[in-house]
């Protein structure tokens, strides 16, 4: 037996690879966004021993350790590579850094075409090794137990941080240099376009199972804008990806928050599967894109605040809606909050495999 | 003459209250949320002089001095009254606030059912008299020269604030209780709801010539507990508003903002107008709704800080994507921010009217 129908066939539950290349299931498959996260003691206890949010993100070993920690809760079907989405500006020398109790933030944002042009592609394995190495450590460490989701931010996303030099409520200057120089706009997302890509396929030949595409603030656009400045830029990354390693086909998921209304051209971008946030009817949403993509989501994440009774109920109302046959990944319409009770999260994950046999023939 | 029909034929300016009933104008009528701002030093100046920002609210004086500030720079086709949309959550004695610096506080929430039970619906003339003094003054003031638009914020964007006692980010306690005790909810929404129609209704009375219901949170929801606990009580307060005053008809604006994906349902909702956001091509709404609504919107608010040119270039996009005929407001699709550049404001509303001359016969 070769090496890689070896890994094949390690890989002991593929619900989540098989739903999202709307293959049949036994059962719905479920994980959440930021799964390895605050709501979870053991997290915060590694993250302590780790010092600052990214000596956690940059130590492989420690990465690998809250990773691997929600599936010693949960019955997820999937794990998430731990990382930051700003790990490539960072890798660009801007200068990431977190202070205490706020967001991120860049020391050397992007002011102006100056600073556009001195943007590059980082060299994968040596600016962003740690991403790697924790990649190949997580991997070695599931041993084939559930898939492994390698990811990063969307150009435009990234470019929302890189511009604005941290988070931002109304954008204005990201969208200032939209506006006014649309050409140094192009050039920067093009640059991190390239680099997303090269970043993905690294991930990928490190062990990432599939992959995802955060455009977090892709919603904020307009409908021009998204097509022009979001999701062409996705567009890129998509076609020229790896989508077939160790033997097996490599699934990428889109997911623009906020970006419901635009759901029939990011089914046309080539991504097998889109995320939804919880704002649109998932039956209506599979209606819109038919037989082109799988869709995964969109349990509001406030629900887990609710009783274990209720987050069933709301589980049972999703499934309904989405209905009968492939295509299906349970997931939250956004990350986890930090005060979620753990308890509720298993409540979650449990009823969506124990509420969708159902569905499944 | 009677004094109906004089207060009739003293309203010089009437291309707002047409274009809201699908009547035809000769140019695009255009207003924007917030334009009496912080983007005016004249509004900081009187801001300055009245103390606190409710304390602004509170004097039918300085309001119709705010109210008014706009219209002196900017060729705009109506004014909106200066208040606040917590007024009413005050007046049923939950103590607003605003701290400096921040955005608006309860002292005393809505915690639980036993708060809930406590609500009554204020006192239009006694509780909340200084609103009905606001529109008087200015309806006075303005003296036929554009129309007034009065507005309160629906039931769910001011249960929001009831609940969490002060801006959110997850509203988890507002969900909470909209999850776990519904009842309590929805009797919180239906005595919100009969004091907005009551509001509404005396805003009417004291001079109004049309008004907008803001939904600023309704965007927050699931599709199911959009329709249950926001669209259908702003459908409550619209079936109970005075759709005619002073020989004429009063037109109501519903404005989800974020709430795109529901604008089937929201035009059955009775109201006359339709506000939107930034995120939808207007010509595609347009498409979407028909002829049973009119349209305000949508600029994005961000596009005020690009140059004049760049800003007549977008209004440019979006007359044409409307396209010729009745029934487009223009307007941002969001308040005006703080920081614009009041020039540029100006050269918002002067594009609007000149670029919109060849849509309308």
């Amino acid at each position: 037996m070769n090496s890689v129908t070896d890994q094949m066939t390690t890989l002991k539950n593929d619900r989540f690879l098989k739903a999202l290349l709307r293959e049949p299931v036994d059962v719905t498959p479920v994980w959440m966004m930021r799964q390895a996260g605050r709501y979870l003691p053991e997290y915060k206890a590694t993250r302590k021993k780790a010092g600052s949010f990214m000596d956690l993100c940059k130590n492989p070993e420690l990465a690998c350790e809250v990773t691997i920690q929600p599936l010693e809760r949960f019955e997820l079907d999937a794990a998430i590579l731990f990382s930051d989405i700003l790990t490539i500006p960072d890798a660009m020398g801007l200068g990431l850094y977190f202070a205490e109790g706020e967001g991120p933030n860049f020391k050397n944002p992007v002011q102006n075409r100056a600073s556009v042009d001195k943007l590059f592609v980082p060299d994968m394995e040596q600016e962003l090794g740690y991403v790697m190495d924790a990649v190949r450590t997580i991997r070695r460490e599931l041993n084939g137990r559930v898939p492994l989701i390698g990811f990063s931010g969307s150009p435009w996303t990234l470019a929302t941080y890189m511009v604005e030099g941290s988070s931002s409520k109304d954008f204005a200057k990201v969208k200032g240099m939209l506006y006014e120089d649309p050409d140094s706009m192009h050039k920067l997302l093009d640059i991190t376009a390239q680099s997303v890509t090269q970043y993905l396929n690294a991930q990928i030949d490190a062990g990432a199972q599939a992959v995802m595409i955060f455009d977090t603030w892709g919603g904020a656009l307009t409908t021009r804008d998204y097509k022009n400045f979001s999701l062409a830029y996705m567009q890129q990354i998509i076609s020229g990806l790896k989508r077939e390693n160790e033997g097996r086909k490599v699934p990428v998921i889109m997911f623009s928050k906020g970006g419901c209304q635009w759901l029939e051209d990011q089914a046309n971008a080539g991504a097998d599967a889109l995320g939804l946030d919880w704002t649109i009817d998932i039956g209506l949403a599979r209606n819109r894109v038919g037989n082109t993509v799988a869709l995964q989501g969109n349990m509001d994440p406030t629900v887990l605040y609710a009783s274990p009774e209720r987050i069933r109920e709301e589980v049972a109302y999703i499934l309904d809606s989405y209905g009968k046959g492939e295509g299906h990944v349970f997931n939250l319409g956004h990350g986890i909050h930090q005060h979620v009770n753990p308890e509720h999260a298993k409540a979650f994950v449990d009823a969506v495999h124990e509420l969708s046999k159902p569905y499944h023939r």
